[in-house]
């Protein structure tokens, strides 16, 4: 029965060589592909909600509120447009802009059971280069282009994931 | 023969007591707390689409449109930066900043297999808190520090499933 | 032995009829549905990001940048509001506030085991009409309401989505 017990859970534990397909297991932690995606995923997450805080230390550092019931000292009134504001707000924009389509664009990338060694540094460069991106542009104001090499960076992979679940389904159209 | 196959479906049907590890009916409906996830995403998802209406229901109503081509009435100029309008964008944007990362974060940490009695409940309270949100934030705005505890909540709820994830997938950095 | 095990995988290649349920295959290449999701949603995610090149081709054509390390022709000074640059600008913040809570919410409609026929023209519909508003409002403005039933066609899809999911999840509120 033991015996019998193994060879059953065999074909949930490891893909079908040669199949290409993904499997039970794809979205579970017994895949090591999926556990590196949630930690750079989660890396990400935890950058973009920091991007929130950096905000708010701004607006309380140069005194820049937006709405009236922010006015947290006297003598103040309601101001936009600051610049050092203003930069995280772009810096955090374009983290939206890009982070959010990548997180459903790696994940669905999976899906398609790729090569464990390219997915993980795919993952793992996409998250360092926007880690710099939010250096150079919100931290510490950098030259180009800095900025733009670690924008193009998850861009391309992006990209790159994007061909390679295309062509997948492309008779799914 | 159906003694055999009772026996076989077991070990997907029901997680393997102390493994800890999630399965194959992860996400499924046969999860409550993926069905926990699925109902309170939901009704995020729809907060947030009806924020865009809320938005343009403020564009009608002051007349305040951005482009050429959305002037319904006569005599009206193109026109930015109306507080009501802003106000609302601004909460819309807060949302999309704050919401969008924890539907990625939450969904992630259900696969770390968590007790179904504290992530439904982290479900339940950040959603509602967010429901909070807007409704001190773009419908009647509300004195301080209402918005910041409501924000805070669904912060500090997302760093506490990134930090989970994050300790269970560290090997794989 | 072979007969035994093709008996062991059938309840996992095929839904049991009449369940209803979500199961194991919902979120592999081998459910129909989801490929159709991977191909259009992979569509939805280049779209997106193309924006962030149009963006940068109308900054580069009309010379506008926010940024003092952007500014990369002599004689020039940081600079906002141009109406070419904004309208590339409100479009791509339109695709942030609608496709991505889209993405999230057909993703986790699958896992209801929707009918296929109904899911992927779903899918097809909202990726064109999304693709239509993005060439009526940033490549060639055209006059209204055709952005107004681009805008309310992928909105009224998601909405019919979180209806289906939130009644079958309703138990778990």
């Amino acid at each position: 029965m033991s015996t019998n017990s193994s060879t059953i859970l065999t074909p949930l534990a490891t893909p079908m060589p040669g199949s290409g397909m993904g499997n039970a297991t794809t979205f579970t932690l017994d895949n090591p592909t999926f556990c590196c995606y949630l930690f750079w995923s989660t890396v990400l997450v935890a950058k973009m909600l920091l991007m929130s805080l950096l905000t708010a230390l701004q607006r309380f550092r140069y005194k820049i509120f937006p709405n009236e019931e922010d006015l947290f000292f006297k003598n103040l009134e309601v101001k936009f447009d600051d610049p050092h504001v203003e930069r995280v707000r772009r810096a955090h924009r374009n983290d939206m802009e890009n982070i959010l389509p990548y997180f459903i664009m790696s994940l669905i990338y999976i899906s398609t059971n790729p090569s464990q060694a390219i997915a993980c540094n795919l993952f793992r460069v996409a998250s360092v280069a926007r880690i710099l991106h939010t250096l150079v542009y919100a931290v510490y104001p950098v030259p180009q282009p800095s900025r733009i090499l670690a924008f193009a960076t998850m861009l391309c992979i992006t990209f790159y994931m994007a061909a390679v679940v295309a062509l997948r389904t492309l008779s799914f159209i």
